[in-house]
């Protein structure tokens, strides 16, 4: 079973502190929204989905032991916890749309004369943990659908009809440990394993938070799949003796084009898997994709402090005045894309658009 | 003028001490061979030639001073200090060159009938020296021949006829720190810029031992040269966004066809630079070019502990119990080579051995 990040069940929250990972595993008890807010404040919990999922559910075990007097009450309860959730991390803008979802349901409710104080507390922790369930749902999907192109795509290109178990390199983390369970990009990687057709697979270090070397390959350690740590520089160097089947990675926002924003590092290992002939995927749910945004050109990529590439910690790793040039993310452009792995389907950029339409119109 | 690491005059040497780089910078005093055994050691001085010129420096200067009875105690001091001093770091071969090419120099001159215990001494004491100079020299001659290689590249591919500043890409360590001086690719950037040519010069982290960060960066910071350090997982998007007119890269080794060895992530900036359409240039000494390997198939890549990885300092940057693929070089092959930048000019890597062959029958 993946490792899980949260452990909810009604009336108990857990999470996994990430600040102490990889060197200790120890969860917290979120009892309420104050534990929520820290949790998230502090990044003791990351990653976009994760986020408002701890959020969301911290209000909701601290509603579940509570009676309301009236529905004007709960309301006034969910929509003030929440906006006050929202300011633990402003950016963070997956709290800010499901604070905006939640409110517009408890609202609906409160005019809706049928709906008893009793029945809105059951619907409105319904429809939390629905978020929970809905973000493991689609990864799963992700995984699956992922796991089987890359599959066909090893089939297409060998002389047996059946592939055999492939090796796949990933970057960053996309697991458990960034969405409520599972992950996108890592999920094609555990789908994979399921089925026994994981040989190996490779994750890069992805400087400067090392969020490869920490928190993936924590994950992959956890769950025995048959892993190796390799640094940023090495991946021509594996493509090149490693026999690699596919690259598969996530994505932070991806253009109606399929151009894609992900962290930095993305598009250095889409040029190289290009020149190695290795398929390369992005796994990202259909949230991930902005068709407002018709290619990568109008992504603003965020500029980091030079610190995170000078420092580890309190230790000093470069020559002190130096300048450095550290933005957080780079866009692959969708020539460089094999295909786009979505809880509907893996699409080619050219078809993206026109697919998710599709979807959206049913 | 230059960063010294080492400071040398008869009778007198100090090392810059490279452990307590890049945030302490302190001189070192090696008043004999006992001193640089240990410097070498300890690894306060590194880098193939800076080895080499330092251990027989500290004989140079243990030897300056002292009255030998007869030539043969000369000749039996020049060999045992000498031996001892490669079994500083057995690997590096260059000491171990330099160390056979004094001993039989002491052996001829000990034969030599016309030669005085006094003379025996200066012509040891020239020899010595000479190697210093000899590195530098050609570390200066590198410098200017691939300064004006990417310059002639620049102006061929612009509108204009004189080719302008422009912005260079490099990889590691191969500066001061790492030769006697100047340096190779990083003597090509400190060319550009005494012909007022450098508008930027871009250096990668270099991880796992971050020579790039530390060391490139501090002579870089010091001589004022405008720089940027960036990670090695951003050179492609660098490279598409930045106008870099070229890459300049060290060499550990090269083969006859061109196929070259050098720091673990060469290849794949090579690669990148291919993507891209930048130049990407090998700057190397002729001694490093070994024609008695005809292609990089041949170079045997020594593979690290992880621990260089998993750790910086005493502090752990991985998980637990994840397995590292740790190689210490790549090898580029020739294909990807604009040309290798030696001190009797740049070669494209199919002249290489015809060049070098023609060099040697003059």
């Amino acid at each position: 079973m993946s490792l899980q990040s949260i452990k909810y069940q009604r009336g108990s929250l857990e999470i996994l502190d990430q600040l102490l990972l990889p060197v200790v595993s120890k969860y917290l008890t979120v009892r309420g929204v104050e534990d929520g807010w820290k949790v998230i404040n502090k990044m003791q919990v990351r990653g976009a989905p994760a986020i408002a999922i701890v959020g969301c559910l911290s209000l909701a075990v601290e509603i579940y032991p509570e009676e309301f007097g009236s529905k004007k009450s709960l309301r006034q309860e969910i929509e003030g916890k929440l906006n006050y959730l929202v300011s633990a991390r402003p950016t963070a803008v997956n709290m800010k749309i499901s604070a905006d979802e939640l409110i517009t349901l408890a609202n609906e409710l409160t005019k809706d004369d049928n709906v008893t104080v009793e029945d809105m507390k059951q619907r409105f922790l319904n429809a939390t943990e629905a978020m929970l369930e809905k973000d493991i749902a689609d990864n799963r999907a992700i995984g699956a659908n992922g796991a089987k192109a890359i599959l066909e795509h090893v089939a297409e290109s060998a002389s047996a009809a059946a592939a055999g178990p492939v090796r796949v390199l990933t970057h960053c983390n996309t697991g458990s440990l960034a969405t409520a369970g599972y992950g996108t990009a890592l999920g094609v990687v555990r789908h994979l394993s399921e089925l026994g057709k994981l040989e190996h697979v490779y994750c890069t270090e992805t400087r400067p938070y090392n969020q490869g070397a920490r928190l993936t390959a924590y994950e992959l350690v956890h769950e025995k799949l048959p892993a190796t740590l390799v640094l940023d520089s090495m991946v021509a160097a594996l493509l090149r003796v490693k026999n690699v089947a596919a690259v598969v990675v996530g994505a932070d926002r991806v253009a109606a084009n399929g151009d894609t924003a992900n962290k930095i590092g993305t598009y250095q290992i889409a040029v190289v898997a290009k020149h190695h002939g290795v398929p390369f995927y992005v796994a990202a749910p259909l949230t991930s994709v902005d068709l407002q945004i018709p290619s990568g050109d109008h992504i603003i990529i965020e500029v980091r402090p030079d610190r995170e590439m000078t420092h580890v910690g309190e230790h000093r790793i470069a020559a002190p005045g130096i300048n450095c040039w550290n933005p957080a993310f780079d866009v692959t452009p969708a020539s460089l894309v094999t295909g786009i792995i979505t809880e509907h389907g893996v699409f080619k950029p050219s078809a993206l658009k026109a697919e998710i339409t599709k979807l959206l119109d049913l």
